[in-house]
């Protein structure tokens, strides 16, 4: 058994909760057995948006097929 | 005047600050003189759960009696 | 083009998203240019306060202008 | 649910496996509900041991009971 | 000549070297022109295997083609 | 022969010598077999005290006994 | 919107910032919508390689299409 | 309430406890509400001083007003 | 004897060296007897300039005035 | 007393405990009064062997003498 | 010029100031053109020796002759 | 196969490659078999000097001869 682990950044105008939400949902859509998260960094990006937009990056671990 | 920490992982379906107040509320049923709390680390379970459970970990703080 | 980043402690007695956004708020009150926000601790304080009080440390990042 | 973590060292005279089995053998012992184990620090006590004593830092989590 | 890097997790029920190398020949059997490897953390599973599985956390770095 | 260690913050109006040797002083007040001491953080409180108070954390180590 | 971060190492037998360079020109080639790039090692290999190689080892973010 | 962090380096010719000493209170000559302090970091300065000047760089954490 | 450190972060379309560069100079306009500098971070923004835009984030010590 | 600490790293084609073991082999044969060794990173390097090399990076500490 | 840096770890039975100074005094013996130094840790031996023993480790940079 | 890793800091009044270079020029004059480089710190000289000093502090591998 052998999990891979990969790293994406997701975002929310609302929350920190659904900046992760977020990742893991994207995650879900494109990756079968996804297992777990690991919250790395947040951040708010405020320049580039209208308004705030929450940032959460998360490392995804899911089980490689054999 | 001497403080000891423990580090405990709190859990909720809910959200992060959830998880964090599953962890605190359990810590003062048992401790006295809970003083304040660090988050650690922040993660998602996905495998083992229905649904996604957001988890917490975190160090608690509290005074020592003499 | 310089940014600098100072760092900022907002409090909320609600969530750590208001904790962050506390301390956005008056960073905007005061600086110009403010560019993205970085998420560097988050805690709670307890003894202190008459509730929970969610605290989040922040680095906020703004264009010194020429 | 919530978990706890608490941190032991096991030693061993053969190998840094057998450091890490020494303290969750011990944590099982005396612990229900143990869940897994992170590994922190290795390292080889060599002056105050007849020969090398292979040492493993470790964090054991478990469940706490209702 | 640019390498990559990606993050395996490999699992053993003997020793955390079999932990690696289970996460080393899964990336040699799908990659091509691997260079070398770094352990990043170590871990024993408890709770959800029948006995204890070592887990190893490593990132894969191998050579691009052009 | 396995350790434990956990965490303790002495503290002490004088010095983060003392600080120190306050939370190594509780601990073998009711620990036995108390190894060696990390410091881990160190820090002085200010607002919540009548003069400053020098905290230092420690990580004590103990050796179990069988 | 959801970013994915992936690690590449460039190389090059002049500079640093040409490392860096060939590990964004190779992105950029097989990616679209790369944002930004954060260094994460800089290093110089030797023995391998006929003069000097300076190495950088970089995470590069780029937007995920919908 | 919003608090802020500035980072401060203080010396001493004698020991650490002045060195941060001196930082605290040069931090209080010019800001008020300070609340507490971190020591960062520690050092000695020997080449360039006339004896050995011990240094610590602290985090002062200081109360806005509004 | 007291030190400040604040934290720049200088741009320059051309190198990292220049990036640092950038921030010394913005730094040693409004500073005075600015002693010197860390380097934190660095990173290349792609995005939002028109071409690679290589940022350097420093820490730059200064001597407080008595 | 004062002890020095040097940074050694021990390969093996076998294991990371014979790793460990051939760096505090050679430290034993050059240096007196080897005291013990902390691991600080471990690898394998694959390409420019035959086959896997195990890799430890240790600090290994000893006493000077008087 | 090129400064080369070292790892002591200094003793003493009074204080970490003595521990660091003694350190630092063992490097003035045997080197010249000391420079600096800075502490990377602190920590308090009970269990091998009589009362407590200060100990701190600390890198100490010295400047090489052509 | 040992290998052995000290730690340099180079410096130039151009560019932190040549800092770099300047280590990895000296320890080619007295160490057989420079393997790699790893860079640690970068930073900038700027009271003691004439105009500003590149630093790079780099840890250099090299193997024992057996």
């Amino acid at each position: 058994m052998v999990f891979k682990k990969i790293t994406l950044i997701g975002t929310s105008t609302e929350s920190f909760d659904k900046a992760v939400d977020d990742a893991v949902g994207r995650a879900e859509e494109t990756l079968q057995n996804v297992k777990w998260v690991e919250v790395e960094e947040m951040g708010v990006e405020i320049a580039s948006v209208e308004n705030r937009e929450y940032q959460a990056e998360v490392e995804v671990a899911f089980e490689l097929e054999d």
